[in-house]
């Protein structure tokens, strides 16, 4: 199949591209030392692209997305790296290691009566969202412990550092947030310090696993981020549906495209406005009816959460469509 | 079922409100008088419902959509109201009636090649966006039906006006756009004037049927013209995970929400910021973990787009789940 064939919007990966995060990646943390994130991505066949070079443990942001990962057999070792108030459909997979985040009795009770067997405890490190205070991540581990919960250490997500443009500045925020995470270690126990994103991979030392997603397809809000080795792999392919002596139009608009983290940029042209399925735009050059386009994204996870597919494509040859099958919730 | 019952975050719609809407709109414009777009819901329950009220014509804004309400059974008078430059996925429905826009030579051909029967000719009557200057309205019908296409008539969207706050503003310019229109069809000719939305719906007079959608379920953006008679059929539920001494976290964010025309509101709480998967927000009272909050949508139609179903409630019975099964494209 060539890409012109391809219906739009598409969302579209480059091979090569893919191939460099994948390697890069792999060599800077082998096996285990990476826990990739499939929320960048909600693909199981990605993620099996994850798994054969060696990252077999996995985190999740979604029951949905344990569930799926479990169910295509990639269920070695997936830690919901999330609260929530009912785990029953966690506690019916059988056939994965399955650990979910809890940060407060309420949590632990969840997972508990849920059926879940192992936790990890999830510590405030600095962004404002779940995770409890570090001098409370004891009491909360002998709760789990009390309740017959296997507890193996902790999580603390350093997201707001992860996309600080300074390396030095993100540098010394890791360590700042990781402090934190070490103090909360010390009181819980266990073997795992679950941490990072794309943006610290390669700073945070002091966790033992790192929890990127994004490297893989990357985005142009990681881009912007100078020290970081992996390309802008994904693009939203578009087909212009008219062309008038001001504007031309191209069809992939904000049902297919996310619009936080600042607009997409319609490669060859000057974005005017988004609709539901449409991109205004001024062409740089000449366009005609037809005309496939490239729009870049400033936010990879929730724009691929908006498509049912992606094409993987080495110049005009379409030479994977993968479905992004750990959608929803 | 009870709405505590449901996992989040989920699409969660008023039935009191939602009968209004219905009832409200079918008697402003019974019958044809209105075409009811199915983009804002992308459910065939939901258009079930609005044919209930007489209003067997409908418009849509993906090929997905015509497919999917065709194979439905509600195809009677289906309007892809959008160029595309393939059409042979439409020429291929042989259980529904189906019209394309056409804005110039090459979508055209497009229908033709594709083996649609019939076109509305596209005006451009303000929107920069697609369709034909007015001046080019009769040349283009010409060419379609020396390819062998039925003209209908002509369509053309006031969208840059139906956001508009002022009623007596809108007005007149809705008096503007429809006079282009009408110029383009003096020249095109047809049965059809195609036009509106939910914010002209009562004041353009000139068009024979309104394509107004975003009436049934309606937004914040919508509500905001006061003029509008319509209430706020739907929010998204979400669940409370984390609750600290400043801030809470709900499990709705950036994947369950669109972020296009203004933030999403939290009932009883001032949001702080949206993640993928979270909102972090200050609650105006206490909350606990566990607790249900209702978010409030800026815009309707991007964020139905992201779940795949809905529920109908009154007050905490679900009494409804339906399918959003025109996703896609």
């Amino acid at each position: 199949m060539k890409i012109q064939d391809l219906a739009t919007p598409a969302l579209v990966v480059d091979a090569a591209a893919l191939e460099h995060n994948l390697a890069t990646m792999a060599e800077a943390l082998p096996g285990k030392r990476l826990r990739p994130h499939v929320k960048a991505h909600k693909s199981t066949a990605l993620a099996r692209l994850q798994t054969g070079r060696g990252h077999t443990a996995f985190t999740c942001a979604t029951i949905r997305e344990v569930e799926g990962m479990a169910a295509a057999g990639l269920g070695d070792d997936l830690l919901l790296a999330n609260e929530v108030t009912d785990a029953t459909r966690l506690g019916v997979i059988h056939d994965a290691r399955v650990t979910v985040a809890v940060d407060s009795p309420e949590t632990v009770e969840a997972a508990a009566r849920g059926g879940v067997a192992e936790v990890l405890v999830d510590v405030n490190v600095g962004l404002p969202r779940c995770g409890c205070d570090p001098g409370d991540a004891g009491r909360i581990a002998e709760f789990a412990r009390a309740r017959g919960l296997g507890v193996r250490g902790v999580m603390g997500y350093e997201g707001h550092v992860v996309g600080e443009e300074s390396h030095a500045t993100r540098a010394e925020q890791t360590e700042a947030a990781m402090a934190r995470l070490l103090v909360a270690h010390g009181d819980v126990g266990g073997d795992v310090v679950s941490a990072g994103g794309t943006g610290t991979y390669a700073l945070n030392t002091w966790a033992t696993e790192i929890q990127a997603g994004s490297y893989l397809l990357m985005d142009s809000a990681y881009a912007a981020l100078e020290d970081l080795p992996f390309r802008e792999a994904l693009c939203v392919l578009a087909t212009v549906i008219h062309v008038g002596p001001k504007w031309a139009v191209a069809d992939a608009g904000l049902k297919a495209l996310s619009m936080d983290h600042g607009d997409p940029r319609v490669e060859g042209g000057d974005v005017w406005f988004y609709s539901d399925e449409h991109v205004t735009f001024r062409p740089a050059g000449g366009v005609v009816v037809g005309d496939r386009v490239r729009v870049r994204l400033a936010h990879v996870d929730p724009t691929v959460a908006k498509h049912e597919r992606l094409h993987v494509v080495d110049g005009d040859d379409v030479i994977e469509t993968y479905a992004v099958d750990l959608r929803g919730w």
